[in-house]
């Protein structure tokens, strides 16, 4: 079974690939940029198309209105109940394009070089969505059947906060009933490396804007009179971090639950500085000093500053005392940290470190609590194998720096044990000009789910 | 003759009135924005027309080119040699205009609202230009001559450094001899209240730019690790300044030579703090908390940021750490300060503060050197007692926190004694959008300018 199941894949992808890359090119055209108000109408066609195309390999699909963007719900439940109910994860939103000029080809015209699909969406979500239909199309239309039952959540707003499908959690909890909820949505540790992720961060996200004088002033005439937004901005930023890189926010590292000893042998530290180096141009040496670069993305929280505006940005030089300035604020939270929690005591420090002169505002956007599971539970242990198979590695075990706030309430909703998986790659440029996907990794995701659903149901 | 000149002028601006607008808004129509380069040929169209306006009364008009836009030099040297020559200075060229949206009415389309005319330029510098231009031509017109030599250098490139006028000034030393040289472009105290100003601020302006990762990358995947240049970027900018509001840069404060008090006791330091904060919508609380705001405006060097840009500035949310950050600083400087050698300690102080995993670019963009004169000059003299016939009050003297860079080179190489006048006011929103200047003004700079050659030619 399990040697036939990947052969047949190969020789499906072989025999049938321009069909399959056909069918992921028009998934990738539809601008489904979630966050942007003029991409709305494509948001919902894509909803639309996505729809139709689970229901013609057999399962039952409901679009769940939300307060933003529909969920799609599938379903196959006829593997009966002594199977368990695999509950599964994506999202057919985009994050935004700019700067659309960085872009060598349209973001929305997927174009292949060198084996991989350049394209918005091609890794996050797109790529890893298309992978589990291929799969579940594969074993509908070879069994007639899966062998065990499949749940499916598609939403439409993981890249603005999932506010949408977090809203009808409660009410929908006995439809989302699952023993297992894996969460598509993650990286491998490496090209051809296999790894299970056991968590991911939580997140916080706010805009900061400070105001000063009512109008934009000469600096000439006012340099030394008004106290600039900029330098509040620079001296109140500036504050939320010391020299050690540690955040300085009280509290903020108080509710943290570490790694035990044993967790942490059983999670893969390990860390290439140099090839990191050599990908992205730069050492890590960002975040905390007294940890590695590998636990400062996995388990340590961040705070990140996303953004700044304000004042004269053009060629040349205009001796401008801007009226207002903004910043995009965000951080990593690893488990038991509280974003709203967090997001106050952030608003308390910075209003408690206002200069005088300076008023501001603090508008908070999406959060969402960090999560981590046990190396030791079954769909963990079935998703480690299929990946071994597929990879034909040893599967390790790590974690993710990402954040999927949904992951948590999910799982909590359904009643199921999280895991997350995926054939994401640091180098996808996901959320940057370029992002692609591997059309290898395509078939690699697909045998994967194929596998796991089968070793489930074994 | 004094009190005829003035009553002249009053008839002669209520009868004609009409056409002296139409003439100011033809020169305030002209978009001669000399630091954006699709401007450039309406920079060239400007000063052809001024030119022909000059001829048009009777003085000799010559264009000089300079390695940038070109300086128009205007003479009469009919008055004889026992007379004083006067070099006037103005400049033809205007600061850009965004943020467009914020402008009321177009900024190339004058349009008076309750006796104010609003365009860009109208105050800075083309309305102190055009009161000068109407003040020589009335007394051409009606006496046939002009009661001293002058001279007049009106530069198109005052907005952007001043740099083509500067490189051509030793060769043109000859022809630029004169005794003294008025600097019409700054402000007086309040509305209807005389002042001659004595000293004008220096000025250093750079560009940063910080380099981290070679992408846009992913907050999540990163945070943590990378060092995110706009952390880099709020770390430098807040080590320049301390808790007291001084600069921190080494031997920044080393070169300065403060007030005598003798110089102190004939400046005017009244400030209306309440009238400011009216006005601004702001108190006045930046800067070196040690001095006074007037203090800190006219006698204080300062470090101001101009303009902050990196990372997502949109709607809602984008979790990116940028590839890259960018900030405009300027330095206004005060009698003694080098702006090169404060470049060079900006330049050596960040190098020494960049965090490691961050490069640095600094980028010189225009300077100058302060400049300040005592109150006891002729031309000092004759300025004060005709503003206060005009205004009838006593004149102060007062100094400007602007900087006219190119005043203490011109003043060295014409070999005169330098002195600043103008009819701003600090509610025009020079250098911003809805840039204004007021009718009655253009008539009071009108008699000022007419009845300063009248005194000195008596």
């Amino acid at each position: 079974m399990k040697t036939s199941t990947l052969e047949d894949i190969q020789h499906l992808f072989s025999s049938q690939k321009e069909e399959i890359l056909e069918d992921f090119f028009t998934l990738l055209r539809f601008p489904s940029v979630s966050a942007e108000s003029p991409y709305q109408s494509h948001v919902i066609d894509c909803a639309h198309w996505l729809s139709e195309q689970i229901k013609g390999i057999g399962l039952q699909v409901e679009t769940w209105e939300t307060k933003g963007h529909p969920t799609l719900f599938a379903s196959y439940l006829e593997a009966g109940p002594d199977r368990p109910t695999l509950l599964l994860y994506n999202h057919y939103d985009v994050q935004p394009v700019d700067p659309l000029e960085e872009w060598e080809s349209p973001p929305f015209e997927p174009t292949i070089r060198d084996g991989e699909v350049y394209a918005r969406g091609a890794q996050d979500n797109k790529g890893q969505l298309f992978y589990v239909f291929q799969a579940l199309k594969f074993l509908m239309n070879r069994d007639g059947r899966l062998p065990i039952n499949v749940k499916w959540i598609i939403e439409g707003e993981e890249e603005c906060g999932s506010a949408g499908l977090s809203g009808i959690l409660k009410e929908r909890a006995e439809e989302l009933t699952a023993d297992y909820l894996a969460v598509v949505d993650v990286e491998i540790p490496g090209p051809g490396i296999p790894g299970v992720v056991l968590s991911v961060r939580g997140i916080m996200t706010t805009t900061l804007e400070l105001y000063g004088s009512n109008t934009d002033l000469h600096s000439g005439s006012h340099g030394g009179m008004v106290y600039n937004p900029l330098h509040a901005m620079v001296e109140l930023l500036s504050k939320l971090r010391d020299e050690e890189g540690r955040i300085t926010l009280p509290g903020f590292y108080d509710d943290i639950q570490d790694l035990t000893e044993e967790e942490r042998s059983e999670i893969n530290f390990d860390f290439d500085e140099k090839g990191y180096e050599n990908i992205f141009g730069c050492a890590p040496t960002g975040g905390e000093k007294a940890y590695g670069p590998q636990e400062r993305q996995w388990i340590r929280p961040t705070l990140e500053i996303n953004g700044i505006t304000g004042g004269y940005g053009g060629d040349g030089f205009k001796t401008v005392i801007p009226a207002k300035a903004m910043a995009k604020l965000s951080c990593r939270l690893v488990p038991r940290q509280d974003p709203q929690k967090i997001h106050d005591s952030l608003e308390l420090f910075l209003k408690q470190h206002l200069p005088p002169g300076i008023e501001m505002k603090l508008v908070p956007h999406h959060g969402g609590f960090a999560l981590r599971s046990s190396p030791h539970g079954t769909h963990v242990q079935a998703l480690a194998q299929a990946y071994s198979e597929v990879l034909e590695k040893p599967c390790r075990f790590i974690l993710s720096g990402g954040s999927i706030p949904i992951s948590s309430e999910l799982g909590k909703a359904a009643g199921a044990e999280v895991v997350l998986l995926g054939y994401g790659l640091p180098t996808d440029k996901i959320h940057a000009p370029n992002e692609h996907f591997g059309v290898e990794r395509l078939k690699q995701g697909m045998m994967t789910i194929a596998r796991t659903l089968e070793i489930l149901g074994e």
